[in-house]
């Protein structure tokens, strides 16, 4: 295996999903650290918190009040990054007309400062009524209701235009909210957890925000997995990529019947991993009732693995990336469901990789190797919870 | 001015030097923040510090020790991200023969798994020899041996074939570090300052990594650069920015002869900035020796007024972005001089903006407008340093 010598030499590993390169240094984790430390979250929380604003039954900061829910709630976010309707921003033309920063033939700042509105809308999705549990905690079981919704909700959204749109989704919900106002391009599930990254409450929880524009992200990827369709007879980018991991067994965290979970060749967090279909599924409406289970598995797997990693609530943000709301054929038919975590953590429940001043100045960089991560991961980190034992 | 409304609707802007978009938000800042808290550092710090390995006649990490410098000293990183010297690491050739994971016509493994060695040459270099002092403790005459110790060591790792190899530079200095052994591509120069921002030492001091190929960001930065250069008659983008930024006057921190100081028309961080020659400066070794101490000027007016800001010494990523060390004419001409500062701190000393799940997965978002914070630092943050009062 001629990737062997990769374990002790600086060298930067190609991303085909976004197009780019990050640089890895496998020797740099001898190097000591003095800086910041974590502090890890406190795992002693009520199961119910009356000053939270996710719990069953209080109030929140706007003054609206929670049901005594017992399934996952969604409610549009209080304070959303986009509203469905806000005062009309019609971007000045270029070309349009002479002004002070007229160079002859162009107008400059319509050349250079372009903006345009965005509307959307944005949820806050709670996975569990218990203020104390984490999806660390729960069952494959106990998280379908969550995959069901993030479905339903995706489907909610879908462009009438989207062949989507038409696939029947097994088990409707009746969810508390509206079809959106306009038809919206993009839909973002994601969940921050940690105060790490940048949660600020502990009750479990994720997000989706949908916008009108396709984000820079999705826009990168299905740019990357457009070209591949192209170039690989129609082949998914992600399907092969599925074939080469279970090939060479080297990066693998855990796999079941549908879904594939790795420590992706080009990760740039220290444990990152990715969930991905086995077989192209577009978007979570593909999946059975049975995949359905399957996903909730992995991320039972995913989230359980990183707590047991550091014996600790285990800081992270991850994010499903599917077919567009709305889309041209091409760019629906090359999605290829999959789900990225982004943790923190290097080397302890307190000591984080930063990605600072050379990552952001210049390139990713990561220490650890993915093989190295996906073998811990894999080998020492099944089993119960670590703390079901304490 | 039609931009006016922008101070109240979500919106997304464009930024010309990445090729890529971001997300305002500015009605966001109203929401109410319970999440992590930074721990400002500490101010009170002895002069020199026996276990701080950059002070002046240390022992360092690995066994050399630092000689009682007085000026800037520079060495080569103890825990080099990449080394002169490693093994020799050949990517298997695309194509090249049958594998498991042959599908007829290639082989996936090499298409889907590339990676290539980097080799270079990382340093660290101190700003002071004071142990308890920043860039914002010194005045312009202070921090300009670091940027004449900067231009220094950037002609040192010029390419002969680089006309820029070819300028005299002004006050040459004696290093203490040899010439790189092979030819190298781009120098990343940058500083990690404050615990927040994964620096492990507070001496002053900041990193240069150099290696043998081009990074993600300045590569994206020098092809937007170039399209910008042969669309518009020769001119520089941010030449033309300069001129636009400075007939708006709305988003200026801070100006004086040959540099501008602006929050960027497309910051992602909140208090983010830029340091942009107004005329078209390749590199350091363009300047003069007026122009040197004019950007150190700059640098101790961002500096002063970031610590200024929240009364706190206010963390931040800089690096500077310049001509490749070896390129092509193209990428030479069109490299114009700039530098960046990231600073997380959004609303006080202890409060940040986490840019993290949506962020990661879909696209950088930021809450208050660029116009806002170049405002605030403008305006609220000149005169002496907060501490000098103390
Ligand atoms: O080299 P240092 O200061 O030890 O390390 C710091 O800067 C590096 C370059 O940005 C990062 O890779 C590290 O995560 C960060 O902690
Ligand atoms: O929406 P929240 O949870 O208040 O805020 C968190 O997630 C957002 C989306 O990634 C970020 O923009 C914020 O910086 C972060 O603190």
């Amino acid at each position: 295996m001629p990737e062997a010598i990769l374990d002790d030499i600086s060298h930067r590993r190609y991303n085909p999903l976004r197009g780019s390169w990050l640089l890895v240094s496998p020797h740099r984790t001898k190097r000591p650290w003095q800086g910041a430390q974590e502090t890890p979250s406190k795992i002693t929380l009520p199961e119910y918190d009356p000053a939270c604003y996710l719990c069953p039954g209080n109030k929140r900061a706007q003054g609206d009040s929670n049901p005594k829910y017992v399934e996952p709630f969604v409610f549009v976010n209080d304070y959303s990054a986009v509203k469905e309707s806000q005062a009309e921003y019609t971007p000045p033309e270029q070309n349009a007309q002479e002004t002070d920063s007229w160079d002859g033939k162009i107008d400059l700042s319509s050349l250079l400062l372009r903006a345009t509105p965005v509307t959307g809308r944005c949820y806050v999705l709670t996975f569990s009524p218990h203020h104390n549990l984490t999806l660390a905690d729960l069952t494959p079981q106990q998280i379908l209701p969550v995959v069901q919704m993030w479905t339903q909700i995706y489907s909610l959204h879908l462009s009438p235009s989207n062949p989507l749109s038409k696939i029947p989704i097994p088990t409707p919900l009746s969810l508390p909210i509206t079809p959106p106002k306009e038809q919206l391009r993009w839909m973002q599930i994601f969940e921050n957890k940690g105060a790490a990254m940048g949660c600020s409450n502990p009750h479990p929880h994720g997000q989706i925000w949908t916008t009108t524009g396709l984000p820079e992200e999705p826009a990168e990827e299905l740019i990357q997995l457009q070209k591949y369709r192209k170039e690989n007879n129609g082949r998914s980018l992600l399907a092969d990529y599925v074939k080469v991991e279970m090939q060479k067994e080297e990066r693998i965290v855990f796999q079941n019947n549908a879904f594939l979970v790795v420590c992706p060749w080009w990760a740039t967090w220290p444990f990152e991993v990715m969930i991905i279909s086995k077989e192209h599924r577009r978007a979570l409406v593909d999946f059975t009732e049975q995949e359905q289970l399957d996903f909730a598995e992995a991320v039972a797997e995913v989230t359980r693995r990183y707590d047991n990693l550091f014996e600790t609530s285990f800081p992270y943000s991850s994010g499903i990336h599917q077919a567009p709301l709305e889309g041209t054929e091409e760019e629906i038919e090359s999605s290829h469901f999959h789900m990225h975590f982004y943790p923190p953590l290097l080397r302890s429940a307190t000591v984080r990789k930063f990605l600072v001043g050379y990552e952001l100045m210049a390139e990713p960089q990561r220490d650890i190797t993915p093989e190295q991560a996906a073998k811990r991961l894999r080998e020492d980190c099944g089993g119960v919870l670590y703390r079901k034992n304490l």
